[in-house]
């Protein structure tokens, strides 16, 4: 009898549900979910008088979590025929950090009427970037103290991260971090919504938490060196208890399966990040091959077997990704946002017509003419910073740049010199990984872009010089999520007793696979020199140009 | 009794004939002639079998010129209802350097059918570029040499001059080079035409041609290191009589009358260069002042009362654009192209929209937006060379640079941070002047431009700190030319016995003037340094990316 895996994925907008075989890894069925709320970056969804947001401000609703459950679940068990008492195990993955303060006994304190319109006791989405005094403080106070644990997270963490956020509530916002029994992660808080046991996943906590599994959480003077009242934090409102990513959280609870029509008692999964738990479903279960996941930005991911500090990346943990390795995360700030900026922006009619008229898409019409063009050709050299760069420089104040250009310079030469820019980008974290100990032998691709873009997986492999494969299913962190969901059911009720066997039954690569051309490698060794070259000069201090220009223009808008 | 002079104006695409009132300068009929054969750059205009060109070819031919004089003169006779009899003189100004291979009687080679098939017999246009590897070979020569007059052209002579287009004639035609009794400029040559007398001006001998007042040509050695065969070039096909600018060439011969309705016997003047003529035709009689003549690309010029090497100039020439000064010229080789191409090519289709809308152009719309941005704001910075850098680099190989952008930034943006980066350039070429004893006080504006700019010209004066004011004429070549005219026939027939006089009565300036507002310098004199560190991190040798690109670019191409 066939039995079945769940794996809820929460993104930024909704979130989807994936039933899974988990004999194969066969996708049965899928549904999605839009969040109610969305992304509230204007105004709470609150009655009465309407509560602005400041700048930079981004918000979620925690019950929009519980309908996800409510709503895709019973759809894929309708669309599939699958009979609930087959599906033996559950999993779900999340944005990170997205967080939220909670009472005792787990209702979000936005839901009280008390404090539904105070901003501060909503979940805070990870893109809520209003924190940034409050990670400048953090940083600072960690360097002046000479706080070891920064060097794990390449020197510099972000205003997105959990200690970020909760010292803005505690700044702007002393009643709600007072009244906040718990501060945690959302998908800690789901997963407790689902099994009625609290549990901090090792994932969230270690990349975005500041533990480590070997000096658990920055101490408490460090903390009261923030300020006084945030001495015990981690004692008062989250928990030293840390749950490694593999293991159970907990059974199914009555309520949770009512939600969801699925039996209760069945094993569900500590909670995981997106990016993360993608790296086992894109078969990846050991060391030296890197997993990029590559949407609007792009997250890299590897795996080694060894402590390594590498400056520059987001950050390592023990047991982060996969249990028994030490996780590496690197990240891209844009990616795909920067092509899809320039087709708002910079690219003229003309394509725009022939897309039209070609009934294709305008992304399309550029890929078709810039794969006409050799490396090279197009005499352009880019500057991939035009959101910043998170590694290895981890500076949001670094802008884009684009070199080479005449008065006969095309729409289609640009948006390939951005992609390059890009792959030069990839290849300068995969030099910084490998010539700090961590082996990058092989990419391994996920996201929204590879699939879409065979000329970008191409220039990839052509620049990083590795043969680039591409994730099997469309969907890897909801399939990551179902085959955790499979390990803690167990090899007795028909899952699996290690993620390694997992991912072998339930993991595939896309049969495509893109090899370096020798020749376009060696102009583009010559083109990534120069790259280096203007990376070093723009971002490692010799010209600080791009930080002026940031002032001045700051300066220009008061 | 009122008594008028005519100015002839050969462009690149057309010739016009101004009709101007001696007694103060009023404009009283003009009429334009389209070059029959235009910009000869594909095929020749002969009959038989198609004689393409190779590619950086440009020609003309010399009979256009002929027709230019047959059709405006009559026509701007016929509008305005002038006796030819009340018409005192005449003067003509042209591209340089234009040039053709002729008979002892005047006759182009390519009007002779043994020659015509035969591409090099044909008029070489300013921008035929085919020459770069004798001008290659020239600057060579003459720094092995150790040859002094490279000083004066800023150290390096272009593809584009006189001797360039000459050894290429030799080099691939040597049939043509011995046939041909003359060299010389297409300005000399139409003078000739019209009086019978061969004459060289001083300006384009000067500018073009290696010569100066005080040391002639360079040495016939120097010539016979080039190639032997061009040891006498100069006393074989050229000549050492070079006639001053602002002297009489000779009289309307009886036929040149008949073509242009006109009464033979008038004042000819000795031909002109069209941005030189326009220096006292924008009010320039003096040191001081520089003239910009601001179109697709910018040529400025400013007299000085003594010698002075500036490094990176286009050249400087005693009596070279009025005679008692020195005229010392420089050039950015884009500007208003640049934005062209912009517009082209970088522009989406929204803003064409709004242009068609509100029935503007779509520079007016860009402007519009860019003018509500204040100095700084748009984030942006960029290098003006995107068709090389003409002064102070001397450097076709640089390209275009745009640094700064991030996943907002928007067309207006970059079009002001382009208007910026030109205006920078010019501050570059005035300051190289001034740091060398030739004083800039005030800019003059004449040109395409600066009419239809209002923004554009508030920068200038921004970032340069002058005062910018703009030429009263909108064709002050043709009003320059019929000044000369004016002048060489001289005040008993009602003309004038100088230049400054005739300047005084006949030139003005439009009321409009624009000057710095200490606010926005304040910020131009901080973006203007960052633009001179990169300027230089790129122009002067510490990072050749440029040059790099471009190699592997051609290398791509093969």
């Amino acid at each position: 009898m066939a039995k079945y895996a769940i794996g809820v994925d929460y993104g930024t907008e909704s979130g989807r549900a994936l039933l899974v075989d988990v004999k194969d890894g066969r996708e049965v069925a899928t549904a999605i979910f839009k969040y109610t709320n969305g992304v509230i970056d204007e105004r709470l969804p609150v009655d009465g008088a309407p509560v602005k947001l400041e700048p930079d401000w981004a918000l979620q609703d925690p019950e929009d979590y519980i309908r996800v459950l409510k709503r895709t679940v019973p759809a894929v068990l309708k669309q599939s025929g699958v009979d609930p008492a087959d599906v033996i195990g559950i999993g779900i993955d999340f944005t990170a950090c997205t967080m939220l303060p909670a009472l005792a006994d787990g209702r979000p304190l936005c839901t009280l009427p008390e404090f539904r319109r105070n901003p501060h006791s909503w979940v805070k989405l990870w893109k809520h970037h209003a924190a940034q005094p409050e990670a400048d403080k953090i940083n600072a106070t960690a360097e002046a103290m000479g706080q070891g644990w920064l060097d794990r997270y390449g020197g510099k963490i972000s205003s997105e991260w959990f200690f970020s956020k909760t010292l803005q509530i505690l700044d702007e916002a002393p009643e709600i971090y007072n009244a906040a029994d718990r501060l945690l992660e959302a998908a800690d808080w789901v997963v407790w919504q689902m099994t009625g046991v609290e549990t901090r996943n090792s994932c969230t906590a270690g990349y975005k938490g500041l533990w480590s599994k070997r000096e658990g959480f920055p101490s408490d003077d460090y903390f009261a060196a923030l300020d006084e009242r945030l001495r015990h934090v981690v004692d008062e409102k989250m928990s030293r208890t840390i749950t490694p990513i593999g293991a159970k959280a907990g059974e199914l609870s009555a309520q949770a399966a009512k939600w969801m029509g699925l039996r209760p008692g069945i094993a569900v999964a500590v909670a995981n990040v997106d990016a993360h738990v993608a790296v086992p479903a894109a078969t990846v279960t050991g060391v030296g091959r890197m997993v990029a996941i590559m949407g609007t930005s792009t997250c890299h991911m590897v795996l080694g077997s060894e402590e390594k500090l590498v400056p520059g990346i987001c950050g390592y943990v023990e047991d982060g990704i996969l249990p028994g390795f030490f996780g590496f995360e690197a990240g891209q700030s844009a990616v795909g946002d920067i092509f899809a900026a320039f087709v708002e922006n910079q690219v003229p009619p003309r394509y725009w017509s022939q897309a039209r008229k070609e009934k294709k898409d305008i992304h399309q019409v550029l890929e078709a003419e810039a794969a006409m063009l050799k490396p090279g050709e197009s005499g352009l050299l880019a500057l991939d910073w035009y959101n910043g760069n998170r590694s290895v420089l981890v500076d949001v104040d670094l802008t884009g740049l684009m070199l080479g250009g005449n008065l006969l310079t095309k729409a289609p030469e640009m948006y390939r010199a951005l992609i390059e820019a890009t792959a030069y980008g990839t290849r300068v974290i995969m030099e910084a990984f490998e010539s700090h100990g961590v082996a990058v032998n092989e990419l391994v691709t996920a996201g929204g872009l590879p699939e879409k873009n065979p000329l970008l997986m191409q220039i990839y492999a052509d620049v990083t010089g590795r043969e680039i494969r591409i994730a099997g299913s469309k969907q890897t962190p909801a399939l990551g999520s179902a085959m955790f969901g499979a390990l803690v059911a167990g090899k007795k009720a028909g899952g699996y007793d290690s993620i390694v066997d997992a991912a072998k039954k339930m993991a595939r690569l896309n049969k495509i696979s893109y090899k370096p051309n020798k020749g376009a490698q060696k102009v583009y060794d010559q083109l990534f020199t120069e790259y280096v070259t203007l990376h070093d000069y723009f971002g490692r201090g010799a010209n600080d140009v791009m930080k002026r220009l940031k002032a001045i223009k700051a300066e220009a808008r008061k």
